[in-house]
């Protein structure tokens, strides 16, 4: 049976990296502690394992049907949702005050990693809806979170985001859904949407969008933008009634098959409500306020889905029999497993790195999300929350990316096999290519990075960045580590955004961000360089299994990837303009 | 319309690169010349984009249907297939006697590419049947080739290629089918294979399987394999009869859907005679006779599958307009078409540069093999027999590799889009992963360039590459351009062959073969850096739109990969133990 996720790798992170006995001391987690978490865990590997993962194959084979307008979602579904709901996943990062148990993210990353791993389409339905409730959490005035927070958070209705316009794309500047002013307090609503993830299901009674829309005479562009909570049914005076917002396709996703995918279309009859949240005009203000949390999400459903590929390769090379070791020649004796051909090995090693490295970034990121929302001191929190912001777009990309070549050597591992739907991996190969895409492609990723992140304060995020490597690097070289690759790599990071800074400053914006892939790539390779270093550097005075597997991940790592950073920041540093000056014409 | 290849760069490649003109004053092409070959190609051109290119979603989505024992194919398959045959393209490249043009394999190389790109699986059909009809015309008997040649080359019956075994893989040392002698000439035949491509099929009346088995008593291993052809239906004293060949199960591929991969069983009922082809033990030798010209046509379905997927994203980028350029923060200016921003501009580029720059590497390679077989000197003969044997395995697995990167970056620029059915990228996405597995996986291929190709002989074929390279870097540079980085990559290669052949000889097979993967890569990385400095060095004295297309992927690649080389060496050199030492029970 696929664990999905190693139990040891998430206990030992929890509870030897992340320090999450600290973060149970702080006031806001204070009702936390092992006796929640472990309960916890084990519930959510037990719904991962138990519900969601026999559901997967048969959820991705028969994705949701639309028929007559309306979205019925796979028979397995009901029951899943009805675990998920029970286990209050919804609820479980909010504090009591709205029904949840405050968990600290750093928990709730790494408990969510079973739940997508296992069946990342069921659990998007409930991820989607914490989202959006957690939108009116923060921003609805008291009547709206009277009317739909509970609602939401028990899992009697689902929500949506609904950002994405047919003709913008990305450009969420050029929203065109209208909202036209009521006497009555809402809005009406119009306008077409698109990529809608669970916008329309039988799963519950109704559902409510959060949409990105322009209110009449809102100035042009981001500015002019505000969010609306549009329910599919409305309140009426008896229950409810029809509001307006129709199915108009579906599209075919080729992952992610769970979960539909719908075109909206909002007030093709002039009476579509909704309901303002916040301010005029600060709604993309208000959902960037969840752009960390839903981006660090991104990166747990990539490392889940490449950490399940990755189990599922593992127990294969274990089992399969096939060839013999190198200079071996005698065809008489027997076939040894695939995990005893070195570059079998190699596949798996480096699966695990990635996966894993994947793992721990993601629990360090929401760690400094916790910390700056909920420690005591202001520095500290003003300290996290740069890291925060800096770490976020490495932890949503680097999964994507390298997840989907994590998940391809999964694939390749199992050989002829791999490349039939009578095994999983192929499907998770599918599923694992929307991260590089939704949320923000990994072009507006890198562009974030070099473009805001590492220069926003004057650098103040990086040299954050740079005081928690030296640590852990000190912590590693005390044990008898070689950091010298990850000491270089950093100064290398460090010297080089000075320059790509300056350039920026100066004027030069394709000089500083023409190679913003290539820095993407560069800043992940050293922060990945530094998990690993963090991880070894806590098991390096051990000499069990576990240990030595961490320590090979970390080695694999310091000599395989680190050693490519200069030739990257040779790269960006020369601002080399192949594609920058290549004409359209020329293709 | 996607013009799956660019005929530009096709003529160009054979015009002013591969020397088509010198090659059609071989004795051997002496028939062919700009008239045969321009009309050849206006054909194939023809047939992939009016034919093929047109059925290619409709097959994805409907795989042929296995029921009462025989495999249906979708009904538009039999108009292609109709259209294949009278194109010729089944025995194009075999000589006069057999009914083919003896079209050098340079120029079919290119002309399958646009079959391949257009729909991979309708010409799958004919290129197995020409790789089967092949094997019986070089080591068949005269009354083999009576019976069944020219049924095979016309297109009457189709042939498969009978090597892997269920529980074998890629170790034909274990093939266990049993081959027993009767006096009547024939053998019987008993035993299962797997992943038979159009291993069945009601295309034609009747289809030819070139099976590997070992005749009782043979010695174990690959010494004891022969090679047999078995019909499905035999000839007998009416017509053709049942000859105990069963479909036993259909494998669900992910790509490649309109070819049927098929799980067949010989002689379950104790009936199902074989022709023995060539010698007895000699099966394996046969076989490998063709793996050149096999491998070689993976390398171009995978730079095929890239290119149309390069086309696409392409026309893609160039009509959808979205987001402002670096900069540009007033939300009232128009958005601009995705081909403006400097990274989908790199994601072209990147695409661009592995796409044709496969191509030309596998339009080298053909080139070899035509002169390796034809040449009239024996030294030209010998040392482009020598490069081909070298080149093949780098010319089947760049491709396929990076073609993979490629495919997903073609998917990547469609955005959300990009990621449904309702658009072609996700297809060639799963179409190209087939090709780092069949035909020997990305694993086999480096073990036979480090092991074998790169050493044999002393090093005689990388001394011969080396010159190659030097004559076309002394071209670039008289040109103008800068051949420094491509010099070092050279010098870099030749150095740590010697290192690790030095190992290998010493006994130390780990220590030589460990980084086979890294080798493999770095090998191509210079390979690579070859063929686009080959490319540019042609075209440096132009100033064209297409000249400067060239020159910029040329450039690209220079700066981009040639200086990942010295890290990749490096970790050659240094066999860096992490997955070498790997236990196991660590993971």
């Amino acid at each position: 049976m696929n664990p999905l996720v190693s139990d040891a790798f998430v206990d030992f992170l929890l509870s030897d990296v992340l320090d999450v006995e600290g973060l149970c001391a702080l006031p806001a987690f204070s009702a936390h502690g092992k006796e929640t978490i472990g309960p916890w865990l084990a519930a959510c590997r037990r719904v991962a394992r138990e519900v969601l993962f026999p559901s997967y194959r048969a959820m991705d084979e028969q994705p949701p049907r639309f028929e007559h307008g309306r979205v019925t979602v796979h028979p397995k579904m009901h029951a899943a949702w009805k675990e998920l709901v029970e286990l209050g996943v919804i609820v479980a990062g909010r504090p009591p005050e709205v029904g949840g148990q405050q968990l600290p993210l750093t928990v709730a990353t790494l408990s969510t990693a079973y739940l997508m791993a296992a069946n990342l389409s069921a659990y998007g339905y409930a991820g989607l809806t914490t989202g959006a409730a957690h939108l009116i959490e923060a921003f609805g005035s008291a009547d709206l979170k009277a009317m739909w927070l509970e609602k939401l958070y028990s899992g009697q209705w689902t929500g949506t985001m609904a950002l994405t316009e047919p003709q913008a794309g990305s450009s969420l500047a050029d929203v065109t859904t209208r909202a036209r002013p009521t006497d009555a307090g809402h809005f009406l609503i119009s306008g077409a949407k698109i990529f809608i993830s669970a916008g329309d299901h039988d799963l519950t009674e109704n559902l409510v969008h959060l949409v990105l829309a322009r209110i009449d005479g809102a100035p042009p562009g981001t500015k002019g933008i505000s969010l609306f909570a549009v329910p599919r049914l409305r309140p009426a005076a008896k229950g409810l009634q029809a509001n307006d917002v129709q199915v108009t396709g579906v599209i075919h996703k080729i992952g992610w098959r769970g979960l539909p995918s719908l075109a909206l279309a909002f007030g093709e009859e002039g009476d579509c409500r909704g309901w303002l949240v916040g301010t005029p005009n600060q709604g993309l203000r208000c959902m960037f306020q969840m752009m960390n949390e839903a981006r660090i999400m991104v990166g747990v459903n990539a490392a889940a889905t490449a950490s399940v590929a990755y189990h599922e390769a593992l127990a294969y090379a274990r089992e399969r029999k096939q060839g013999r070791p190198l200079g071996v020649t005698d065809p008489t004796t027997p076939p040894v497993p695939l995990v005893q051909h070195p570059d079998v090995r190699r596949m798996l090693l480096r699966q695990k790195a990635i996966v894993e490295g994947s793992l721990a970034l993601l629990g360090v990121t929401a760690r400094y999300s916790d910390l700056s929302e909920h420690a005591t001191d202001e520095e500290t929190r003003r300290r996290s929350k740069l890291l925060l912001d800096l770490l976020t777009p490495v932890a949503k990309t680097f999964p994507a990316e390298r997840g989907f070549e994590a998940n391809a050597l999964a694939l390749q591992v199992h050989g002829g096999y791999g490349y039939s739907s009578e095994y999983l991996p192929e499907a998770w190969l599918r599923d694992q290519k929307l991260n590089s895409i939704h949320e923000g492609t990994t072009t507006i990723q890198g562009l974030d990075l070099l473009g805001r992140k590492v220069v926003a304060g004057g650098g103040a995020a990086l040299l954050a960045l740079q005081a928690e490597v030296q640590a852990d690097a000190a912590r590693a070289r005390a044990a008898g580590l070689d950091v010298a690759p990850l000491a270089r790599a950093l100064e290398t990071l460090l010297t080089l955004t000075a320059t790509l800074g300056a350039r920026g400053a100066g004027g030069d914006l394709e000089g500083m961000l023409g190679h913003s892939a290539d820095f993407m790539d560069l800043t992940s390779t050293v922060v990945l360089g530094w998990i690993w270093t963090k991880l070894a550097a806590t098991v390096a005075h051990r000499r069990d299994d576990f240990a030595q597997g961490l320590l090979a991940a970390w080695r694999y790592w310091s000599v395989t990837e680190l050693p490519r950073v200069p030739a990257l920041a040779a790269l960006c540093e020369s601002a080399e303009r192949s594609y920058l000056d290549l004409r359209d014409e020329w293709l």
